[in-house]
């Protein structure tokens, strides 16, 4: 063992550290292009060493992985502000929290977000996102029936759209730029709840549809030339 | 030639079929990772009958793919509707003809939305999408500047949240799905323009941050324990 390595395993090597590296090299190079040896070398301890801390090798550290992006979002719904108020408080609550724990969990989360990253466990971390994005359905839904959310847009629609802005941060975020997290959350939950115009809305939902940009055609393709919009 | 191949070059293998399919590849294996070969047998051509159109091989259709995909979303911002009328009627246009040129250039668009999708061309794919966001920044700030637009809001984090709900859609949507392009575009709008709750918009922005769960304490990790939200 080298010195570097053995300060390492000293200095306390372990899970957090080892997952964080294993992240990094999975979403570089995909997790079966990932061996316990560049684990090890790029962590800077002996294979060994690795194994102490996971002797389940690769698929241990996967899970661990999982556990410690994930867990915390499943943890957010039990949250006293997930679980009282209204529903529209709820829903507020359960978005706002998952904007932090995306923007804190980064650059970590990132390769579970990634809807084509393969791995052995990639069924249940859609298992597991499924069952997290039920349940802000399910708070939506509530919201939607207590009329504090609109009830004009369809509601599984409208969870992925929400979903998808906050989803999208992994594309852009770096913890070192400009923005803080709390920034971020205002902005995006002021968003989501009042949209970009300045609030309260410039617009009912009937002057929206008015700037429908073009009338129904569903079968006009990409590449048909542009026409004129009236 | 086989029977086959020989029929679909006569019924018209083009440039078209050529680059989806190829795209259909690229997207499953990647660039690196498809052979023209793989493309002309899963046309059912044979390799000569596709070179025939493509005589510059691989990289001539991830190009013919590129301008097919792309051309459309440049063009729209040189539509009348682009051009005219106020900053927010010409957001309004930029922002509905992206949601629908992005849902009916699916599949084919789906590869060049993958930030990670790795190819010769690649920066220059980054260049036109960066080009193409830039011009919706500008009308995105002229709106602001005219007051249709919030300005309690960073610009540039309006954008990157704007145009990542919409590219969004790429995880999700089916063609064959129970939406239709016109209703997506018009929630999409509604969503954007005037937020979740139904317009006029419920909140004001200064109610709206009254909902941030979770007070300003940036070096949290997303795996610090839940604590109680006041």
């Amino acid at each position: 063992m080298t010195r570097k390595a053995l300060a390492r395993t000293r200095a306390g090597l372990g899970v957090e550290v080892i997952t964080t590296i294993a992240l990094e090299l999975f979403n570089d190079f995909g997790y079966d292009g990932t061996s316990m040896e560049q684990i090890s070398s790029r962590l800077g301890v002996t294979k060994a060493a690795l194994y102490y801390h996971v002797a389940g090798g690769k698929e241990e550290i996967l899970r661990l992985a999982i556990q410690r992006v994930m867990d915390p979002l499943w943890l957010s719904l039990q949250e006293p502000g997930a679980l009282e108020g209204t529903a529209f408080e709820r829903l507020t609550h359960v978005l706002g929290r998952q904007v932090e724990l995306i923007l804190r969990g980064m650059p970590d989360i990132a390769y579970f977000l990634h809807p084509k990253a393969h791995h052995p466990l990639s069924s249940e971390v859609r298992a597991r996102r499924r069952s997290y994005d039920g349940a802000i359905q399910d708070v939506l839904d509530a919201a939607i029936a207590d009329g504090a959310i609109r009830q004009d847009v369809d509601a599984r629609l409208m969870l992925r759209l929400v979903v998808g802005m906050i989803y999208s941060m992994n594309e852009w975020y770096q913890s070192t730029g400009r923005l803080a997290v709390d920034e971020i959350r205002n902005a995006v939950l002021a968003l989501l709840l009042t949209g970009v115009t300045p609030g309260p809305s410039l617009l009912t939902a009937d002057e929206v549809s008015a700037y429908s940009p073009i009338s129904t055609e569903s079968n006009a393709r990409a590449t048909a030339p542009p026409r004129r919009i009236s």
